[in-house]
């Protein structure tokens, strides 16, 4: 344990971005390895949502849907999200959630490949994109959803009647990084139209939308951009599609023109139309300040360092605690995975507990998986060893299995 | 004028509810009557966005999706706006937009009713919600959008092929009161379900979902139920179709074991499967904390004082300002009258913005019809008169031609 704090403390003196962890409030006492499920709060998104509350709302009133830029807001926060995924200014929309944006670009991509009937999805991705792809086939005639189950080759479930595949880039679960240039080709290849969720690499992870020709892309903002709980959505739709484009959820504010209260729907220009109704202003406040801090961030340093810290996080783990039947559940290859590191353990819901007893957050998923998030803007290798450190002595001291840890709460 | 400011005061002296303007901010200075288009903010939602963002974010982190009742909000919330709209607990879900929830809406009704193939919707109705079933019939093979123009009776356009019919209860702009009761019984004698859309309803106008016997009721929160700017909407399904009920944005938190990530989508008990992705948890906070006003108002008595107060505001205009071409674009009768009222008037526009220029803050509708809302909660009838006051000088000297009021703004 020695050499791994000691290792720590060369990588933490190295670190560009060790200046940031003081913007955010990080509790006493707390190693918070949980970033990749709702990100620590800036401290400068609590006192902008006090100043939408206390001018914006209570003074501007309506006067702030353009005084203060609410209007715009959905595609000026867009903006800030564009270079942390490789895309271009105008060309994200943010507003929703996660779920409804994917039901607008599943629907859209079905729209844009008439005659083909099938939607392939990941049966093991994050439950809601399943749930969103079964809730469209079931309304619709004659479509299917096809799986592509885990070990299942992508190329192998497409053919000229697929309209379009739903991928995550990295797995909620098993932190694998999909190869989106070989995939987007191979989809192409054949018409088929592909949706990047990018929920967990949106930064951590590097993507490049643009670049590497994508079709669409949404993602979620209170992980690794700390835009607050339940912070809304983007979609990010490339612009060789957008005219072309329409989505089923036309709500006003993605009109033309919202205020001329015309019969008629008439998309806006570019990746507006997919804004829907009026976006909530707290929430996207929040989330547009939270971006701020990323104006400075060198990206690729930032995604090298998320790998360093997983590559770091598992070495320590696997060397400190060989004791102990943990089973390392995502890839080995730091340039295959994800921010986040899982081990399977039996009692891997014990440990989560008494992890979190001693200050160290990470979260569990049934029905075995750890799981353990780095968000490389605020975590350092020092808090890294030290989760380290309660893990052993968790196991060592077996812990994991008090009484009150066989109760599995409703919300882990 | 002088009888007017008198008659005020006697009403005032009578109000209920004259205690409750203290607890909202009102900038200096302001008569603001566009209060249903944004309500003033309570001063309680100014601190609880701020115990959020400092206590259940930033410390509670992810533990405050239980700890803090963030998971339960959707139907906490939903339970708080149920006496409002005349539901019962459990029958209401908060989240996403009014133009989401329409979807959602408009999708379940088709699914309850195969075999039709026509929505009715009002073409002149806030524009969102055609636009909305327009974007759903657009998607699905075989569907019509039927108009129901204005003049046109409901029962004209009903036939044993349509399957859901969409009407707003209080129309946003001529302020018309539909009869729902006949309205629910026209349609369902015909097999018909029918969406109310209660956005210029809710804390202002009565409404007895239950008792009447009504299917499904959507509506805005942002308005006369001040949960600020864009808070999220709620959706209202009779329990007696609630079980039968799927709707297609079935996104993970409508899951009937949303952390058990089961491949298939089980949709929950109740109402609660309309919730679809992750709530938006800082304007879902501030929207309840707004609400918890309401528990002590008698609600008869709040909408007697809305009808009241609309006619004070007619007689008082109509009294000063004989001299000029303004019409009354709302019903004279107050029994079928929501809370807001119209004047139609060639210079409209410049009216209003002369009015806000004097801190009377109405608000445009092109192309002529000014619009004043009347939120009884926070509302005197000094308040009252005192527009009328400015509106009667705004006329008397023309200060509606300036040139700065020539140019529209792009949102008035």
């Amino acid at each position: 344990m020695e050499d791994i704090l000691k290792r720590a403390q060369e990588l933490d003196s190295q670190d560009q971005f060790a200046q940031y962890k003081e913007q955010f409030h990080v509790p006493d006492g707390m190693v918070y390895l949980d970033g990749n499920s709702l990100g620590l709060m800036p401290k400068a998104c609590a006192t902008r949502v006090n100043d939408v509350a206390h001018k914006e709302w209570s003074e501007g009133l309506i006067s702030s849907w353009s005084g203060a830029g609410w209007f715009h807001l959905p595609v000026t926060v867009g903006n800030r999200i564009a270079p942390i995924v490789g895309a271009d200014e105008n060309e994200i929309a943010v507003g929703d959630s996660t779920s409804v944006n994917l039901f607008k670009c599943l629907s859209a991509a079905i729209k844009l490949r008439p005659g083909r009937k099938v939607i392939v999805s990941e049966a093991d991705n994050f439950p809601t994109d399943h749930y969103i792809a079964s809730g469209l086939t079931n309304m619709l005639d004659g479509y299917e959803l096809r799986d592509l189950n885990p070990g299942d080759d992508v190329a192998d479930k497409l053919s000229e009647d697929v309209a379009v595949l739903l991928l995550s880039h990295v797995h909620f679960r098993n932190g694998q990084v999909r190869d989106v240039v070989a995939i987007n080709k191979t989809a192409h290849d054949l018409g088929v139209l592909v949706i990047w969720d990018l929920s967990h690499t949106t930064g951590a992870v590097e993507v490049r939308l643009k670049e590497d020709d994508c079709d669409f892309a949404v993602g979620c903002s209170y992980k690794y951009i700390n835009g607050g709980p339940g912070a809304p959505a983007f979609v990010w739709v490339n612009p060789r599609l957008q005219e072309e484009t329409m989505q089923p959820l036309s709500g006003w504010m993605g009109h033309a023109d919202p205020f001329g209260f015309t019969k008629d729907y008439t998309p806006a220009a570019g990746v507006r139309r997919f804004v829907c109704g009026t976006p909530q202003i707290l929430s996207l406040s929040s989330l547009d300040e939270a971006l701020k801090l990323w104006e400075t961030v060198d990206r690729d340093a930032l995604f090298e360092k998320s790998r360093a810290m997983t590559s770091f996080f598992i070495d320590a783990v696997e060397t400190t605690c060989a004791a102990y039947d943990l089973k390392l559940a995502v890839p080995r290859d730091a340039t295959t995975r994800g921010s986040h590191v899982s081990f399977d353990f039996a009692d891997g819901y014990g440990v989560v507990r008494a992890l979190a007893e001693r200050g160290v957050i990470g979260d569990f998923r049934t029905p075995s998986t750890m799981r353990f998030g780095f968000a490389p803007l605020y975590l350092s290798f020092a808090d890294v060893a030290q989760a380290v450190q309660h893990l052993k002595e968790v196991l060592d001291t077996k812990e994991w299995a008090r009484d009150e840890y066989k109760k599995r709460g409703e919300v882990t």
